[in-house]
């Protein structure tokens, strides 16, 4: 009898741990384990807005400039940006964070993007960068792009981050929202 | 007798469970849980081929151009592409995705780079992205990158890709034979 | 008693199992598998030094130059460089690796950089390479980014750098220190 309840705790043990230790990691449903949304502001100069442009285009294809977007979906254009982090969908709010590092326009057909980039967050809420990288097929509704890695509050993290254009006005005002899955957790 | 039965039910399970669950993580015969073997296709702007280019000189040296690639091993010129994904090493076979992204030559002594890319895809075969960062010594006959982060089918993966350069024209088109190589699939 | 002894000798095996096979990776303080300290020297070329200059602006705002960093605490300057990796913080000890890749500066108010760059080491202590992205807000006296991968002796790490400006001279020689510390090791 005694064997056989120590077999029994063993048992509960061994399912315990199973179910505990590695929450997500193989299971087909992953969850993140941490979730998080945010907004952030693309203000792209234009040769007459340098009060408050975020970002500026640094490289150009041959037929291109760095005041204008250039022409065949802006094929080219390397855009570098320092652009506010909000938590709601207002330029106005306060910023809780910058998103920072560069996209460019990678395709001649339709609008797609590949970004590298980091939201660096310095305050009592989040301290710590979130790193990012991937392509951006910025007509589809939604698309993914990976968390490469993060410091600080978000030591180790991977996952993916959902973007969204939440507006975009001619070419000088974009809005992406950010919705942020990780699912490794440190 | 019944408690050994149980004792070795148990045991068998444990071992299956370490064997499965947690395949060639802490192994030191390191296995990919998937390989992927394509090839992509690079033909470069030049001032005189804007028709079928993939991809573009955006960004140069003070002593280069757009339209040419730079003395000193091209050091410094920043290329952006959207290249062809194809099965084979046929320029003309139907793609299966697109490469996207950018690459830098990045010494002046001899032919090296650095690469931050992505394969995009979007067919009934594969749906989501690849992400990429590394160096990319050319010269070498193969040479590793890292598979940072996945989407879609890709999720959250990570491994290593072999490049090899499989074909070199002029300064105009190269083809990469990539074999990807995940260590880490969800 | 044999089914007691069995059962303790099982329960051993899976305490120890628990405890070996997955060291540091959900414990709550994280201790790294590998710690690396090395510097790396950026000369930029300001026109004059080409003799030797390890980097080069290849990309540039509308105000900006090639040869001379643009204002605004150098918004919008993206670099290419192929910098010596030291032991020790002298320019001309003899490199054991290649500091390769990009950054941007990327914000007007204060100087702020991203960066995507590998380095890779082909000698008898170290082969392979080590991949790094993430922001550098490089006013703080150590700022951290993430090892997003490596290849060869560094297949599939990640981690931490800790970057710390260790000299800084006019606007065309840095030094770097960087405190490597991987916490996934293969």
């Amino acid at each position: 009898m005694e064997a056989k309840r120590l077999i029994l705790a063993l048992f509960l043990l061994f399912l315990l741990s199973k179910s505990s230790a590695f929450p997500s990691r193989k299971s087909r449903v992953h969850k993140p384990c941490k979730r998080l949304v945010f907004y952030f502001h693309d203000i792209i100069y234009n040769g007459k807005n340098s009060g408050n442009a975020t970002a500026a285009i640094v490289g150009a294809p041959a037929w291109g400039n760095k005041t204008i977007l250039a022409n065949q979906n802006h094929f080219g254009d390397l855009v570098v940006f320092d652009d506010p982090i909000t938590l709601d969908n207002n330029l106005h709010s306060a910023p809780v964070g910058r998103a920072q590092g560069i996209y460019v326009y990678d395709k001649k057909e339709i609008f797609t993007a590949w970004l590298g980039f980091s939201f660096v967050f310095n305050s009592t809420e989040h301290k710590g960068s979130i790193n990012f990288a991937g392509a951006d097929p910025l007509m589809n509704k939604t698309r993914d792009v990976s968390v490469i890695g993060g410091t600080g509050d978000f030591f180790m993290a991977r996952g993916i981050a959902t973007l969204m254009t939440d507006a975009f006005e001619g070419e000088v005002y974009f809005r992406l929202r950010v919705d942020i899955q990780l699912y490794e957790c440190w």
